[in-house]
C-alpha cells in the first residue's frame, strides 16, 4: 500500500468529523487516526457527543480493539481534557521527584497506605490519586474515609500544601482533572465495556499524567482476583501502559503481581487500614507477609524510578529501613492529619470497630488451600456492606472479611479460616455462602504457587513485548 | 453438548434479570434466550433500560450477529411491547384478508402507490403503515404529505374506517404501535447500528406482525442503491423475514430486486405521485416501464397470497387489468380523499409543481450508462430538498429529481440525463455535482444488466437457504 488515494488525505484534511463515522469505522475494524480520537475524546469531556453514542464507540473499540497509536493518542487526549496538576510547583527549595503507584485493582490490596509514606520517606514526593470501590475491588478513598474526619476531595491547592508538608497526600480526582474519564469511565461500568487493555490503559495514564508525574510503578493484578484473567492479557496491558507512558514522558515500571488470594489478611475498610498501621509499626503478624513484602518491593522501585536509590533492591532496603524506624508511620499519621482525619483512633484500633454483626466461619473439611475464586471472594466482601451495590451508595467503614488461609496452606477442620464483618446479621448469610464456594480443598499440596512478582516490564522489555506480539 | 448445567438452568429461571450482563453475554458471542431479549424489548419500550446500555447492546448485537432464534424472539417481542391493530374487526359483513407489501428502501421506489389500490381493487384488505425519508432513500409518509390535506397520522377508529370504505390506507405508526421499535430505531440511526440483518428483520417484521397481517410481501432492494450491499447478505435477509413472519403465522414472500439505478423515473415527492398516477391512468411512458412491471409482480405475490389468485401469475393478470379498467386508481383516489387529501391536485398535475430551482443536466459523453451509483443518487435527491439533513425537519414537496437513463441504454452526449429540481437555485450545485460523479459511461453496452427479480424466497425456500447457511 504504497499508492496514496490523495482525494480522500485530502478531503480528511479538512472535513468536519462526525461521531457516527467514527462509530461505523471502529465497527468495521478502522484504525482511528489522532484527530478522530481527540474528537472523541474533547466530545466526552465537552458533553457534545451524547452517551449513546459513546456507548456505542466504546462497544465497538472493546470488541475491536484498539491499536498502539489508538490507544497512544486516546491516553494523551483523556490527559489534556482538562486541568493538569504541575509537580514544578512542588518543593519550592529543594524540588523533589514526583512518583506514584497505581495498581489495576484487587482484594485486599492495601499497598498504596504502606507504599506511600514509605517512598515519601526515602524523599520522593507522593500525589497519589486515588479511586473508590469498583465491582469485586476494594477503593482507597473508601477505606481512608473509614478514618473519622479525613478528606479525600481536597482542592489542588490544598493537595500541593500536604504534599509539600508530608511528602504524600491521597486524595479523590478532583471535577476538572481529567473530565474525559469522568465521563467514559462511568459509562464504561454501565455499558460492559470495562475490560479492555486500550480502554484501561488510556483511563488509567490519563489521570497518572495529567498529575505530571516524573515516574511511576504500576501494579498489575493477575489470578483469580484480577479484571483481566488471561496472563497474556495482563502481560499485554503492562507492557501497553509502559510503553504509552514513558512515550509522554513518564518514567515507567509495571510488575505483574499475584492476586490468586486476597493480598493480606483484611478486606474492607477500616480493617485494611489497621493491618497496614501495624506493618508501619513494624509489627510481622504471619497473614500479612505477603502485603509487606510486595509493598517493600513497590516502594523499592518507587524509590528508585524516583532517584533516591540507584537499584530497585536498594530502593527495597531503604524502605525496609523506613518501616522499621517508624518513620513511614509518622508521615501516615501526618498526612491523615493534615487532611482533618484523627489519628487517635489508630490508638486502640481493636475499640473503634464496631461491625453490625460478627461470625467466624471455620474450615468446613481438612486439606490444604488448593484454588481461591478471589473476585467470588471480593463480592463476598462488598456484600457485607463493604462495598457498593450502586454508585453513590455509602459503604460500611466496619464491614469486611478476615482471612486466615494463604494458598498452598495445611487447614484442619474446624480451625478457623475466615472472620465476616457485616452490617446487619442478615447481611451475613451470602458472604458466608460465596465464600464457602470459592475455597476449595486438596489431600495433596498443590503443584504450582504463584510468585508473588512473577514478571517486570521496563521500558525496553515493554517495546520488545508490544513488537514481538506485532503491535 | 448434551448434558444440562442444571446449577445454570435453575438459577437463570428465578434470578432476576440486569441488562449489564445481557449486554456482557453478547458482547462476548453468546446466544441470548428469549427472557432475555423480552428484557431488552420491554426495557426499552418503557424506557427502563438507558439508551446508553441499549447502544452498548445494539453495537454488540451489530458486530457478533443475532442467532435465527434471538432474531424471532426480538421481533416477537417488539411486536408485542404496544398495541395492536386487529384485522379481525375489518370488513364486518365479509371479512376481507389483510395484505401489506414492504420494500427495504431504494430510490424513487413508489410502488406502494400502485401495489395498495391494485391488491385492494381485487378484493384485499390493505392497511399499510409507511414510515419517512431514511439516509439515502425516500419515504412513502413524505411523498403523501405533499398532496394538500392528506393526514397520515390517523387515530386506529380512523385507519379501520379508510380501509373499510376503501380497502386501502396508507398511514404512519401510531405512538402505542410497537413502542420497542420506535427507541431501537431513532438509536439504530445514530450509533451506527442500522445494517445488521437480525436488528433490519426484528424492526420491520414487529411492526407488520403487530398490525396483525394474513399475508406479507417483502421487497428486498439489492444492488448500489440498497442499505445492504452484498447480495449474500440481501439473500440472508430476506430468508430470515420469511422464515421469522411465517413463524409467527403470517403468509410471507420475499422478492429481491434490482436496485442498481432509480426505479422508474421520478425520485422525490410530489413528482413521484405524478409518476404514479400516470401509470394508475393506464400512461406506459418509457422510463416507468420497471416500475410498472414491478409493481405489477408485488401486487400479484399480494393478490396470491390474500387469496384472491391462485397463484402469483394470475394476481399479476389481476392486477395488470385493475390497472387498465381505472379501478385502482378510483380506489387512490378514494382513499386520499377518506384522508382529507385534495385529489383534484391530480387534474393538472403540471400546474401543480412549483419548484424552487430547476436545471437539466445533459450527458457529458456519449456511449452506454454502464453503472449508477444509486445510494450516491439517493443522497442527490436529498440534498435537493426532497430529504432531510436532521430528523424532524419539513421537506420539499416539489424537489427531487428525474431520470431519463436507464443501465445499458445508449445515450448521446447533449442528450437530457435528468432535470433536478431545488428548493433554492443555490441548492442545485451539489446534486448536479453528485449525479456526475455517479453515472459511469462505456464505450460498449455494459456486459451483465440485473433482472427486475433476480430471487423469491417462500417458506419452504427460506428455511432450506438458512438451514444451508447453517442456521
Amino acid at each position: 500500500m504504497t499508492q496514496i488515494d490523495r482525494s480522500q488525505t485530502d478531503t480528511s484534511a479538512v472535513a468536519p468529523l462526525h461521531m457516527i463515522d467514527i462509530i461505523r469505522k471502529k465497527r468495521d475494524g478502522g484504525t482511528l487516526d489522532a484527530r478522530e480520537i481527540e474528537f472523541v475524546a474533547r466530545g466526552a469531556a465537552a458533553g457534545s457527543i451524547p452517551a449513546d453514542q459513546l456507548a456505542a464507540w466504546l462497544m465497538a473499540a472493546w470488541i475491536k480493539g484498539l491499536s498502539l497509536s489508538e490507544t497512544r493518542a486516546l491516553t494523551l487526549a483523556m490527559r489534556d481534557s482538562g486541568e493538569k496538576f504541575s509537580p514544578a510547583r512542588l518543593g519550592r527549595q529543594a524540588p523533589k521527584r514526583t512518583v506514584d503507584k497505581h495498581s489495576t485493582g484487587g482484594v485486599g490490596d492495601k499497598t498504596s497506605f504502606l507504599v506511600a509514606p514509605l517512598a515519601a520517606a526515602c524523599g520522593a514526593a507522593v500525589p497519589m490519586i486515588s479511586g473508590r470501590a469498583l465491582g469485586h475491588t476494594g477503593g482507597t478513598l473508601d477505606k481512608l474515609e473509614a478514618i473519622p474526619g479525613y478528606r479525600t476531595a481536597l482542592t489542588l491547592a490544598e493537595f500541593e500544601a500536604v504534599l509539600e508538608k508530608c511528602g504524600a497526600s491521597i486524595v479523590s480526582q478532583t471535577p476538572t482533572l481529567v473530565p474525559a474519564d469522568r465521563v467514559l469511565y462511568a459509562l464504561r461500568d454501565r455499558t460492559g465495556t470495562v475490560e479492555n487493555p486500550g480502554l484501561i490503559c488510556a483511563s488509567i495514564l490519563s489521570k497518572k499524567l495529567a498529575a505530571g508525574l516524573d515516574a511511576l510503578v504500576l501494579d498489575v493484578k493477575t489470578g483469580s482476583g484480577a479484571f483481566l484473567r488471561k496472563l497474556e492479557d495482563c502481560e499485554f496491558l503492562a507492557a501497553l501502559m509502559v510503553a504509552t507512558a514513558e512515550a509522554a514522558g513518564t518514567r515507567t515500571v509495571a510488575l505483574l503481581t499475584d492476586m490468586s488470594q486476597p493480598l493480606g489478611r483484611a478486606a474492607g475498610n477500616w480493617i485494611e487500614l489497621v493491618e497496614s498501621v501495624g506493618l508501619l509499626r513494624g509489627q510481622r503478624p504471619a497473614w500479612s507477609e505477603d502485603l509487606r513484602e510486595l509493598s517493600l518491593i513497590l516502594a523499592g522501585w518507587m524509590i528508585h524510578l524516583g532517584g533516591q536509590a540507584e537499584s530497585p533492591e536498594v530502593g527495597y532496603k531503604r524502605a525496609e529501613a523506613a518501616l522499621m524506624d517508624g518513620s513511614a508511620l509518622r508521615i501516615f499519621f501526618a498526612m491523615i492529619e493534615a487532611q482533618d482525619g484523627d489519628a487517635s483512633v489508630f490508638d486502640d484500633p481493636a475499640a473503634f470497630h464496631k461491625p453490625g454483626a460478627t461470625v467466624v466461619v471455620d474450615a468446613w473439611e481438612s486439606g490444604f488451600v488448593a484454588e481461591m475464586d478471589t473476585t467470588a471472594l471480593g463480592w463476598a466482601v462488598q456484600r457485607t456492606g463493604a462495598g457498593r451495590e450502586k454508585a453513590g451508595e455509602p459503604v460500611d467503614p466496619h464491614a469486611g472479611i478476615e482471612f486466615y488461609a494463604r494458598r498452598g496452606a495445611r487447614v484442619e477442620r474446624g480451625q478457623p479460616l475466615a472472620t465476616i464483618y457485616a452490617t446487619r446479621p442478615e447481611r451475613l448469610a451470602e458472604p458466608v455462602a460465596i465464600l464457602k464456594q470459592a475455597i476449595r480443598f486438596s489431600e495433596s499440596p498443590p503443584q504450582a504457587v504463584v510468585p508473588l512478582v512473577s514478571r517486570v516490564f521496563t521500558r525496553d522489555t515493554a517495546e520488545k513485548y508490544l513488537k514481538d506480539s506485532g503491535q
